[in-house]
């Protein structure tokens, strides 16, 4: 994720553009529209074609108010989930200072056993949720990890999800035996089991894009604008075509592709959430509640700058 | 429905285009217009009615106008129903996996009896819940029924209903008996009520499509335009109205008929939501965390990938 | 409320139009413009007033653009109105069974008095609901009344409401005499809150339409724009002005009815929600779950078909 | 607020019409541009200044489109507030009925002293609320409040917040003498917070109107748009300009000062909530339920029709 | 914040506009762009280059149309936040005060020690917040800390976070001596926790602007745009097009500057929320319950006035 200070100068983020992947994909799209342009014009202009070329430029007005709704859909739904992802993020964030704040004070403070296992557990919760929600949990991430438990992980699934469970039973062993009472019981409980409900709220959003016909929809009809716009304007603006054409190209690619970016939010694009960094945070904050010191290892900035 | 990588190439998935019955039937009513509209030009050219038509694409930049509006609102609409009903069968995964947690923990670890008890009618709610949403709830998909049990359900209308009211009574028989304490009780009641707000809410989606003055509504303005429209294109730009004809109706027509495929969410088409593989993950979670196994039977693959 | 199935044939139920209210108003509105319309064309045509007409076709376009922002506000104000009303009944289909499955487990299955008592007044209190919602409660819709109860119910202002507060009052009872216990008393309340909750949400839709201001505006605005529009259509269309005029009616002014339909949804319109055919469905379930049979009278099916 | 049926006659409302301030305004400044229009096409006319003037209507439609942008901004957020009010005020009389119903099972029958305590505190909240959200509290609008108490109040500076405190400390009080039990404490407590949430709400509504820079930018721009348009139009319509500006400036002033007016809905205004009727409502619904009589004092019908 | 009475006189506050850094960038842009299109203007006309120009303003019709959905969406998203921030700083007041009084009546009324803690504290969390959200904490703004106090906080990096920990200590050290009983702790719990959720809410808010892609491919578009308007009306307007150029200009940029201030709700702009009064209200309420007096120290009003 770039970082930039909203309300800032007008121009001097233009130069960040060509770090993003969506950007140089847009800019690449509207470079070879611009060379199919050049083509079609020169075409048109040397074998004289203009008689049979009846399109003007009022259907195309026609066209993009009903598409500039759908791009406007797009737009709107693909933001809310990005929206949606950060909420989760930053509910995991509060969730889990909480849940190391009530470790704290349930737990008596003799007891340094349970608060180291439950500062690395809650720590690797995170940290293994930001590489499930990628490209599946590398476990070499996770910190003090044993070699039997990391054996023992690596014959996982759902690496969050085991460690959640572990947490639970953990809890659960700790009322059974009476060293926590009810109602500590009952509100830790509340706040383990929103840690699987973000889970479950990220992982939705990860794996159910906008739907299929949608996304091709969409795709076929940019297209098809796209490739007959510079039939329709050829008569009225001649060379000038070209420039116009890339500059709506610009418009309407643009939309498609940065919506198609930020509906999966969890990557390592420009505009993903920093969830890395989110989950070091937490990392941190929750060894400082629990064992008053950050963990051994450092952590390695990632190609973005951090956030939170 | 159709797993797809979002951000992927702007063209890979075009060729799946035609798997869907919603995208077959805009192609057919796109070229049934197309033929309409040869009829109608051919016709106009050769008995030269041409200064007896007066409609010029003016209008129709107007009307298309309100119908943006309106094609806007089905599309917004039936989006939020696909999207609300993805929420509620993420959230039955959490539930399912929450439930099978608490129970682990809430009964001794020596009763197997509960633990497959559970495990089963879990398994079963969400398997009969998907059939439910479709046709209704063939036994046979269920699991470890005896012959007795499927004699029983025959009896039944609402399979998951009467699922969902058997765990109940299991889990209140439990209290009755002291086994499960109040605090317990109260949690797990919780769970069990979202079971049945989750069933409520899925039918809700299903039983309650867009009010059918507005369908109806749509259908015959977009039916109307679409009629009108060669006429209105014809004196402009002759033989090139065909393609044009066939662009808006895509655009039109479109966007119509996917509001009315993705607002009941819950059969096979497309680009409905995989129901009935979630329901087998959750089978297979649940029976992971209370009998540490799978269950015997083998789930064939559906139509559609897997997702969850 | 009509029944359709979503994603049928395109044009079968067009012929269904007719049976609703709104679209015969809608359909009569259009026709009297068609009248005016004929009417404006042909003195302009006879006395050749068209040289003192400059009002051209691009003007309306413009105007068209603010009303359809203006009837996009209305549809998705009145349809949210109406899909709020939606998920209150379906809470209500859920609350209800969740508390005839308490109210079984809580009380000993000895006492069959208790039982009927809630069976009839749960039964009784979504009954007098969906009257409470229309014209008023009908108490010889209530079933199990007594004599001398639908005496001292007659007196009653708000029968629902009474009704809730009868039920309260045993509940109390019961916690006092020691009858039922701490837990159940919470959950049971619960349930019971949010039965007044969902009636005082109903009474709020239904009793706050839209702010005058924008009922009228909307209405003023339409007609100007639909008085206006066979004056500046009739130089560029001659007679195509009269179909042409019509249509765009249709749009403006099916939109605007529609949306006054859809927004008090509790009546017997078209488009209106089948509230009594859940209250009855209510009915049925609750009596099955608590006395394991169906409440003697036979519901007569209402004008439109069964839904839930 | 005007009460009327909607879905009921199209034109019988607009009489009522000019009792709106709001539509008195709209009407005022439509007028006064009529006069400009007048002045402008009347000086183009007899100076000849048409061939100075190139600004034709294409331009005009431009602007429109990103007006009717911000005038669907302005009036969904607007109308968003205006509902949100309507949800507390719904809530409101939900909760004080709840409340009610509570302290009646909650202390023996026979504490008189408490019950008309309640009765009257509850209904002071609502009655001073009204007050509150308009122009403060006046104090002759309680009820049955003693001088000394009258004497008291009128130095505190927030009467709803104080009445507020006086339930709370009455509760507690009760709670430390231990004449109400744990359960019930919990439950009336969280009544009694939604009521401090419910003021909370609406002083927010009332307090944070749209952002100054809006309102002010929406004014410029319309003002500048409103004062162009007679230049515009003037070549193409002549004299037609007038009615045709006077049409366009009630579309876009309409829709700002109807913006305005709903933005807070505390007031007396035509749009307004009844806050008025709904509090004495509560005030009876109160007395009825804990003191089965209405207060002695009538209820002089405020200036809009009873709703609640 | 400008406080200013929403429904007053419509041109009442024009004059305030300037006092805006945004209102004085936008006007400068529009300023500049003036500059511009004379220049571009003159050129035109003294080189005589009107046959090479083509463009006209029906293109530029068509891009406004797709400009025009995305300021409105770049509107709705920044006003949403803006909004949530509103509702957070609301809670908090409600949140602070209920904190207030439930501390009042949990502890016995001679702990005069824990009163001033908690007055204390939650004054200091508030003003704390605000400044954390600006340019971090800065010590002296804070309220009777002691020296030894203000040297321990200057070593933490999080003020408002440390400050919620010591409040939670305390409640937790007096619930483990039973001083406070589990119905209250678990009441006062649900209070403090969501100070932190509010915390958490502010700081997601301040720190996830719309992404980057959006803000930089609006401000590209909008200047590609404004630049290309001059030679698209030069033909058709002459001179006039300055002043045409400078009035869409205004629309466009003036949406995309206010965007870009109202997103990051918590400084010190125009309309920025008057997050420091809030807090000193707060403060100012919270020894009012817990000690009867206001805090020695003065606010001195911050440069915007006071609302809430």
């Amino acid at each position: 994720m770039i970082i930039y200070k909203s309300n800032g100068s007008w121009f001097g983020h233009v130069s960040h553009l060509t770090t993003s992947y969506t950007m140089r994909r847009i800019l690449l799209a509207v470079g070879l529209l611009g060379v199919y342009s050049v083509v079609v014009i020169a075409t048109i202009k040397f074998l004289d074609l203009h008689r049979y070329l009846q399109v003007d430029s009022t259907v195309f007005s026609l066209l993009a108010v009903i598409l500039s709704i759908f791009l406007g859909f797009r737009t709107t739904t693909a933001y809310d989930r990005w929206w949606e992802a950060r909420k989760q993020w930053g509910a995991l964030v509060n969730n889990c200072r909480n849940m190391a704040i009530y470790v704290d004070s349930m737990w008596p403070p003799s007891d340094l056993e349970i608060r180291h296992f439950m500062a690395k557990n809650i720590a690797n919760f995170c940290l293994s949720l930001t590489e499930h929600l990628r490209k599946g949990t590398q476990l070499d991430r996770l910190v003090y990890l044993s070699e039997e438990e990391e054996g023992y992980y690596a014959t996982k699934d759902h690496i969050p999800n085991f460690i959640a469970l572990r947490i639970y039973q953990r809890i659960a062993e700790a009322h059974r035996e009476g060293t926590i009472n009810e109602g500590d019981y009952i509100n830790i409980k509340a706040q383990h089991q929103s840690l699987l409900d973000i889970l479950g709220a990220c992982e939705r959003i990860k794996k159910t894009p906008i739907p299929f016909s949608y996304a091709v929809y969409l795709k076929v009809f940019v297209t098809a604008y796209a490739v007959l716009l510079p039939f329709g304007l050829s008569e009225q603006f001649g060379w000038g075509t070209i420039p116009l054409t890339m500059l709506i190209a610009f418009a309407l690619i643009g939309v498609e592709l940065m919506g198609e970016e930020i509906e999966d939010p969890f990557g390592l694009d420009c505009n993903d959430l920093p969830t890395g960094d989110i989950a070091h945070t937490i990392k941190r904050n929750v060894f400082e509640l629990l064992e008053d010191r950050a963990p051994a290892e450092e952590h390695r900035r990632e190609e973005y700058e951090k956030v939170f």
